[in-house]
């Protein structure tokens, strides 16, 4: 990269950051910019690069050769940072209002250059802050309306999609949800971390066979079910809001999978908020409500209105589709309820409960439901089925 | 490719394939060579080189840029030809015995050296002809346990299968098969061709809409289902059999696709024999439920003993895993029947029938099994459940 001074791989400091954006000439070539590293350094550097005139900003992501997980570091392939920019890329022309521009990166360096989101917040912690988003649902319903129609088989030309399952194979990341997400919270694994109240009730997780079964099945259709380009990692901790706006970011998990990933993943966590707060109870399960009504009204517009395969106009099909995404989401929902609360990475949402016995029946709760869903999502027919008949 | 004296691609002669396996050095230096190319000039070139002191051969195949298909030439990719020496080295590894052996590739001249099998015969010539191959069902069901199993995320290290499934991504090859398996013969498409005396049935498939809604749900398998690395195109026009030997040739439609489609494959194909030769029903569905034993037994004992996935333990997978194949490989074996009685490119077994009565009726029993295979496939426990209830 002729625009950085260095020649291989080295992490940015401040200043190299700001040499950067200067070379870019994102700025005004009068502007006097300030940087500051605003990341928590696990993962990734994050320069926010300011015009001190203007303050206009931009954001400068590095990501790190190695993760910092539970104050262990492993090497993790800089390859997700080409991921990730491809990925918000390709997004941004599906989803535009719900993506963020970038406007540079380069794969040797690991680095994307994007829009600034810091007048947004990180909706999970806005959420457990109190702070309501009452377009959140619907924003995130046509955002995957969009995102997982436009890159399957039936909103994109067939050698086009061969070519992107190729180009977006993420061998390494998908290892880590297929690890974290499907496998390790169900066997007695030494990633798993939960508090010994909960001892029994994992026990009878792990002694479950039924549940052992049918988790099984959810990580075969992970591993082989390459129906759309996901985000991968849709939680609302990937999610920047406000009242009036929804920005979906960090999607260097994305893969070709199964479209219920995302869609569950959605699910789960605003179910979160519905587990840790009884007060907003009704507000969060009409939310998802909500989300899943959008999604299948913008999927079914896109369905009947864009598709290339011309077997959708058959009577059924797209009701098949929509009940397949929606069993699958239950369960994939039903995964994301359980590690998050009894395997390597958390949800503020839980932990962040400070009575011990409230956090407890929480856990139990965010435990119940999930089994509930992984064993019965081939039971239900719609999503207000299954949300009518919650047991917190 | 310093091995040919023209530098960039272009078709082979006798004698250009004569210098070759000298430079290859598969013969010994002393050896007199002689060259006879035996394709059938449709797809690709086939040269059989001799030494005529010891009669030892090689087969020099090279792929043309071009396909003639009923007379019509339309360009076709040479990756094929990669693909093909790919798949047939990697299948090699997994199913020894099955397998020709590729003594070298060249992915810009489209040229695969290999293994002469001409002491062999295509199965489906020598089956129309009469010939019993009394091991074929045998080694077709062990042939696919091996390659089914070991490319498979049960047989297969997960970041390996993932770089693979990007490796045989085979997008034009691919639209074939979704075109001309899956779309066409269901539709009033241009490609197909079928004797009047067939129209009503075929107008009656085409206005089949539960048909057409299970042929999509099948197509969508095909397009999405990445279980397993399919050798693609499996007929007994890609087997090479006597009464002791049999090799699976011609894998240039492998791709990452769901295990039923060449399980599917054989048990169509071999059922066209007992549809077009009442006298040998009986052994050909003996044959058919050989197959299917064979395959299932291997596969298990792989499952048992080689199995990667920390879930396969869990009582009841195998099974699941065991029965959707079934499944899957009943409905794909019924859109074969049928895409190879009406659609572009037919089987010898019904054409080559010269009573007009008697091969409208093969075609009328084909064209009825096929949409009974893609109806009822869910129905289906076993395969002598599928095969006892037959109606010819």
């Amino acid at each position: 990269m002729t625009l950085l001074q260095q020649k291989k791989y080295e992490p940015l400091t401040e200043s190299s950051a700001i040499a950067l954006a200067v070379r870019l000439r994102i700025f005004p070539t009068t502007s006097v910019l300030t940087c500051k590293e605003i990341g928590d350094g696990n993962l990734n550097l994050v320069f926010r690069v300011i015009d001190n005139q203007t303050s206009k900003s931009i954001i400068i992501k590095q990501a790190l050769p190695y993760a910092k997980v539970v104050g262990e570091s492993w090497p993790l392939t800089l390859k997700r940072a080409t991921i990730e920019a491809e990925a918000l890329k390709f997004f941004k022309t599906l989803a535009p209002d719900y993506v963020p521009t970038v406007f540079y990166s380069d794969q040797e360096f690991a680095i994307t250059v994007m829009e600034d989101l810091s007048h947004l917040t990180i909706a999970r912690t806005g959420l457990i802050q109190g702070q309501r988003y009452p377009l959140l649902a619907e924003h995130l319903g046509e955002y995957l309306a969009n995102t997982l129609f436009y890159t399957s088989d039936f909103g994109l030309d067939q050698q086009k999609k061969k070519e992107l399952v190729a180009k977006f194979i993420n061998p390494e990341l998908c290892k880590i949800t297929e690890d974290l997400v499907f496998t390790d919270p169900f066997f007695n694994s030494p990633t798993n971390e939960f508090e010994t109240e909960l001892e029994n009730d994992v026990k009878g997780l792990w002694s479950d066979q039924q549940l052992r079964l049918q988790t099984a099945l959810l990580k075969k259709s992970f591993l082989t079910e390459a129906e759309v380009l996901l985000h991968g990692d849709l939680h609302t901790g990937s999610v920047f809001a406000s009242e009036t706006e929804t920005k979906v970011i960090d999607p260097e998990f994305a893969y070709f999978g199964p479209a219920g990933f995302d869609l569950g993943q959605v699910i789960a966590n605003l179910l979160f908020q519905a587990i840790a707060f009884e007060e907003k109870r009704d507000i969060i399960l009409n939310d998802i409500e909500t989300f899943w009504r959008v999604f299948v009204e913008h999927f079914s517009t896109l369905w009947n209105t864009q598709n290339v395969e011309p077997y959708s106009i058959t009577e059924g099909y797209l009701s098949i589709i929509i009940d397949k995404y929606l069993k699958d989401a239950i369960g994939f929902a039903g995964c994301e309820l359980i590690r998050r609360t009894i395997g390597l990475a958390h949800v503020a949402d839980l932990d962040g409960i400070e009575d011990l016995n409230n956090r407890i029946h929480a856990k139990r709760s965010a435990l119940k439901i999930g089994r509930h869903f992984i064993l019965s999502r081939n039971d239900y027919k719609s999503i207000t089925d299954l949300l009518r008949n919650l047991e917190f």
